[in-house]
């Protein structure tokens, strides 16, 4: 019997001919990732353990991007940590304040994890680069000490279930509507220890950067991993940036699911997830009795330059309502410099808004915009859990680049049709 | 006997003709400035009285700058009650999240404050606007809700000191290396509650911005202001942005002094000032073997865009020091854009600094760049007391934005000569 992507490149990486779901397998690790939250537990542990080297200094990246540059003492403290403990076993890959971006944006974008990869991260958005065709997961910090120690990890192998997209995208709808109506329609745990596999037409049209924001929220529906199979998008956004032979997989049509979903997105529109879950979906058309305090556009799911493109479309020439707040964090220093370049910058300035340097920030209630009692945002992030972004009387709602630059100007949720018409 | 143009300011603004130093005056206050500290403790003052109205709703400025975006839970509720109190009270100066700055760049440049006006702040480096030829201070939280009140202080009228600079500056030497210069000359108490006004030829022959630095370090000799008489670069940068009629004052030549300083700016060197004091200065060329973990580049003392210039004129082409990261933090929003126009912004980021939205941040520990245990600093901010920007056993080195541009291209404390020789 044939077997998924995800099957294929685990098999490969377990020194196997084959993997089945609820297999125990032991499997090599391509890149192994850490940030500033998580890194310092497993230092402590490779510290406590008394070890001279890892097993690749190649293969482990560092990156302290969650309350960078350093919010407190103790945020410094567990950078320095970092910084000593790159500098000691001499990682190749450690980025500092200045180099720095946010982690599942920095690690494509530098060509440092490539298609066909098995990557682990400390954190629970690791499983983004599935859009290149990597198998990637979070895992905990002692599972990445051993890591960096052996260079493996364990696993149970996922069951597989597939979404088939078809149909032309309304206009507005994005990466992140799609993600969101579909954890809108499995739940949080729809997906529990199981691949979501990404395909159909509908995926092969969308962008990377779109399909980034996809395989980010796998775990928003308590995936183990999000996957696409790369196509020419995926080779053209590799080319150039990888720094490490790559190898492309694929399904074969005979490959077993347990589940499989088709989705027509012609018939989706925005979508908003209301609080306090990513599942809690509403078309954006059914939200815009909701006012707001902030809007937070960037993290690991949108702070891409096609989503900066996006919001800047929307909000050139326009002011971010007086009673709003918007910020703008691009997701590395290369998408703050190409926004730059092309003028997305001073339309985000001119609209009178905050952009940040590189950082998770806001995100998870780290820095740089945390909401006081009884404040809401509108966030392009990827949780909206009971305090995510600040008081835990606060609220967050999820939506693409666009419905949150729409909402921005509003100073209520918004459909971007509002804004700029049917001009466009 | 003639007056000083300090002494004639709050003559004026007492209503008399003549004030002494040691005089006991009433003045009426043309704005009173709080920040996201200080207006918090002077708002629920203003609650716990009652009071339904303020004295003027233009005369109050309202610029939430220390923790902002907010970096915390509870710096969210302090601007919360900022832009609550403003809403409530229909204050016309406030400044949201996108649209504010530093405030003491923030103010001048936004033409709120104006030559000749009485300005408090409850903020101690309200001492800034001198440099308007208008007379600052900073003054508690209480003091601070009485002015909004009645729109009145009471001062005890300073003593009067004069610092005469006379000379051509070196290369690289800015106000900053004056200030830090006279500092360490007079020390951290040296101008006690007096005024310290500058004059002479080198005064004159420096741009606005300079000036605003060196009337903002007044406090760090301990006076109650500093000031500069306003002349033609004066009205050349009020010229568009004054928003309120004002007048230029000028002190009498008999005007009586407590003590007078000349000094001979073309002896002066760039300066740094050690730990853990300002006045702890030296020259540069003393202390270039002090290596650095971190460089910021901002503040209300140095985030001007000449400032920006000069760092990227140094930084131009070159890269960060791999050991150090340098942050740069454009003052306000305004100047963010401007640096962007002139590439400055795209010279720093391929230079790989940070480069924030505008913030106090790191200047007084609040966030975006802490130190931890152990970590130096070169900074072009005010102050280096201990702690003050992160762990107790971190340390703060004042200097030029010059200096810290080429600092933190060496990793060490660097003379600006080292960077980029003497071809410029």
């Amino acid at each position: 019997m044939g077997m998924t992507i995800t099957q294929k490149i685990l098999a490969d990486h377990a020194g196997k001919k084959e993997v089945y779901p609820g297999e125990l397998i032991m499997c090599k690790v391509d890149i192994a990732l850490a940030n500033d939250v998580t890194a310092p537990i497993a230092i402590k542990q490779i510290k406590a353990l008394g070890a001279k080297d890892v097993w690749d200094r190649e293969r482990i990246a560092l990156v302290p991007d969650h309350f960078v540059p350093a919010k407190d003492i103790k945020a410094a403290e567990q950078v320095k940590m970092m910084r000593d403990f790159a500098k000691e076993f001499n990682i190749k890959h450690f980025w500092s304040e200045g180099r720095v971006g946010i982690e599942h944006a920095l690690l494509p974008e530098q060509g440092v994890v490539v298609p066909g990869d098995v990557v682990i991260g400390a954190d629970s958005h690791t499983c983004t680069y599935g859009a290149l065709g990597a198998f990637s997961t979070g895992v905990g910090s002692t599972d990445m000490a051993y890591a960096w120690l052996t260079g493996e990890v364990w696993f149970k192998v996922p069951e597989q279930m597939k979404f088939i997209y078809y149909g032309k995208r309304q206009k507005w709808v994005s990466g992140k509507d799609l993600i969101l109506y579909v954890i809108g329609m499995i739940g949080v745990d729809g997906a529990l220890y199981k691949t979501m596999e990404h395909t159909g037409e509908a995926i092969r049209d969308l962008p990377m950067d779109d399909r980034f924001t996809i395989c980010n929220m796998a775990i928003e529906a308590g995936a183990k991993n999000g996957i696409i199979e790369p196509d020419e998008k995926t080779l053209e956004y590799v080319k150039g940036r990888a720094k490490r032979p790559y190898k492309l997989y694929k399904s074969d049509p005979d490959a077993e699911y347990s589940e499989v979903y088709e989705i027509d997105v012609s018939k989706i529109e925005p979508q908003v997830a209301f609080p306090y879950l990513p599942s809690n979906t509403r078309p954006v058309t059914e939200a815009t009795h909701v006012t707001i305090d902030q809007v937070v556009i960037g993290s690991c799911t949108n702070g891409r330059i096609s989503d900066l493109r996006i919001a800047a479309q929307i909000l050139k020439g326009k002011k971010v309502n007086p009673n709003v707040r918007c910020i703008v964090i691009p997701a590395t220093q290369e998408i703050y410099r190409q926004a730059m370049k092309e003028g997305l910058i001073d339309i985000f300035i001119e609209a009178e808004c905050v952009v940040s340097t590189p950082t998770c920030g806001p995100c998870l209630g780290g820095h740089m915009g945390i909401l006081a009692k009884g404040e809401r945002a509108v966030a392009t992030t990827n949780r909206n859990f009971v305090g995510r972004m600040g008081h835990p009387e606060s609220e967050v709602y999820l939506a693409s680049p666009a419905v949150a630059a729409a909402s921005a100007v509003f100073g209520r949720i918004a459909h971007p049709d509002e804004v700029v018409g049917s001009e466009n």
